[in-house]
């Protein structure tokens, strides 16, 4: 193993420290991140965290017109909630907090419970369970929660800014959700700093398709072959569960070690893909979001959006890792 | 090798779609990247190119408030001379072009060349030479070009935006060179896809200290050590050339295949750093910006900064990889 760390047991630690560095916009309290400002009077506060490896989820979120609020547990291991509940009051500017959570079983057990414990703030949670490969995975009952985690806080977070109640953040947070899929291929395993060796064994010449952000077990595993055909399955997968039609919002996403060249190739054959179906790409995001260490794969996530999430996506926001229109 | 690649000898061109299809504000006629909206009449263009493979690097900057055309060329091979003369008429808003150039042989050749070719345009050139790692190099006379290329493009294309003369925008772009300085360590090889295996061999427990974008020699082979003293080796190197004084600019990059949150555990160390020197980092960038194909490693690019040069780097920017402020 190979890794730009101090030790296994330091690493979530010592990034947040960087991110606190490169970042005077957050700050980072033990393990939450905040917005250096604070909550909003009177603004929604949106919550959200997770297993640290997915980088820049969901610290990189947090900011203007997304996160208030973040909490990274360990790598691939939920926050616990005590975490969760500091984050949730140091989020709450009196209008109540939506907790966007992946699907993921121990995520949602200790979201819960940190949602009863902060029982001076109104919680309302968000599941996202976009991930269209299987339905039961290593770690969750139901549908793993992805790539449209981003939309969802994009969204929502955009929503939130303007000053809307829980009841209308909330329910948009779910609409994104509903109207999200993705679909993920991995070309190698991830290797945990803690395990020092691949989660899982991938041939030389396969690539498993389904992936979770994980390492969880897909649908299939099958030779490698080009890039079209792979961004052919994903995006047959994501079709086939939610038809493509009308405006798209789609997200070509590394796993972590995939070089942006190899995002845009696939890319162009999801574009290709999508014109064939007689939808439209009409905003689109290429790059590094919703990572698995050091895998190297790609995700493809897409959301039918409407004149109303679009006119969201595009409101300004100001994050480490998304920032524009302010 | 596993690559999300159609093929090795259409991975340029399929990239160059996908980034067509993503980015609407961008326009792509043959190999060259250019702003959609064209040159603006009376002001300083912004030609940029070199070697593909270090992507977002240079298409990922074009836009408003950096680059208005880019050549990317083959894989780690300069573009020709034809492709740059292109680039430079279509960048030309009668008030002169800038070339920015990394210091590769080729690259300076054909830049000069295209120069000459393009006689009716008023051309500059200006050479970037950041990396102190080694003074001669495969592919190099005197000291490479890396990371300080965003730099010098983020920073001129600012000033070339708000209508400043040629001889100014040079100016400035020679002064952030000046300014800047670089040193990269590589824990894996790139590949190729043309080659289909590593570019060379680094032994599982090696690093390579003071590698070059291609996988060129640097100074030392060594042994895989924790990430504060990688850090400090690299921001001694660059201590070494240009004391650490006042504000700075630094920018910890990935070379393509490194985890986010490995940056921010570099990123930290080299904070540490520049505060032990009584500096101040002011402003940073984390993330991949100067890549190696899949290479794991990363490099850091410090640039001296003065109120001018902050203002400049402030600025609005609206690219596929820098965007902000707008």
């Amino acid at each position: 193993m190979k890794k730009l760390i101090n030790a296994a047991d330091t690493v979530v630690d010592d990034a947040l420290n960087g991110l606190a560095a490169a970042h005077p916009g957050l700050r980072v309290s033990g393990r939450v991140v905040y917005r250096a400002a604070g909550p909003r009077p009177g603004k929604v506060g949106l919550v959200s965290g997770g297993g640290s490896g997915h980088e820049p989820l969901h610290a990189g979120f947090v900011g203007h017109g997304m996160l208030d609020a973040a909490c990274p547990g360990e790598i691939f291991t939920s926050p616990v909630p005590d975490q969760i509940v500091e984050a949730t009051h140091g989020a709450d500017g009196g209008a109540g907090v939506l907790h966007i959570v992946k699907n993921y079983t121990g995520d949602v057990l200790n979201f819960e419970l940190a949602a009863e414990l902060a029982e001076d703030v109104e919680v309302v949670a968000v599941l996202v369970d976009d991930d269209v490969a299987v339905q039961d995975s290593l770690y969750t009952a139901g549908r793993r929660g992805t790539g449209a985690t981003l939309f969802v806080e994009k969204i929502a977070g955009a929503l939130a800014e303007e000053g809307a109640p829980l009841t209308a953040v909330a329910a948009a947070a779910g609409a994104v959700n509903e109207r999200s899929r993705s679909f993920g291929v991995a070309l190698t395993s991830c290797t945990t700093p803690a395990a020092g060796k691949p989660t899982f064994d991938l041939p030389d010449s396969d690539v498993e398709l389904g992936i979770g952000i994980h390492g969880e077990p897909g649908r299939a595993r099958v030779p490698l072959v080009s890039a079209r055909e792979l961004a052919g399955v994903a995006m047959e997968a994501v079709h086939g569960d939610l038809p493509l039609q009308g405006d798209l919002l789609v997200m070509v996403n590394g796993m972590g070690g995939t070089p942006l060249m190899e995002l845009y190739v696939v890319f162009a054959e999801v574009a290709s893909f999508v014109k064939g179906k007689g939808a439209r790409v009409t905003r689109s995001l290429v790059g590094n979001y919703v990572t698995s260490l050091d895998m190297q794969g790609f995700s493809v996530t897409v959301c039918r959006l409407d004149d109303e999430l679009t006119r969201l996506w595009d409101a300004p926001v100001e994050t480490p890792a998304l920032r524009w229109g302010r």
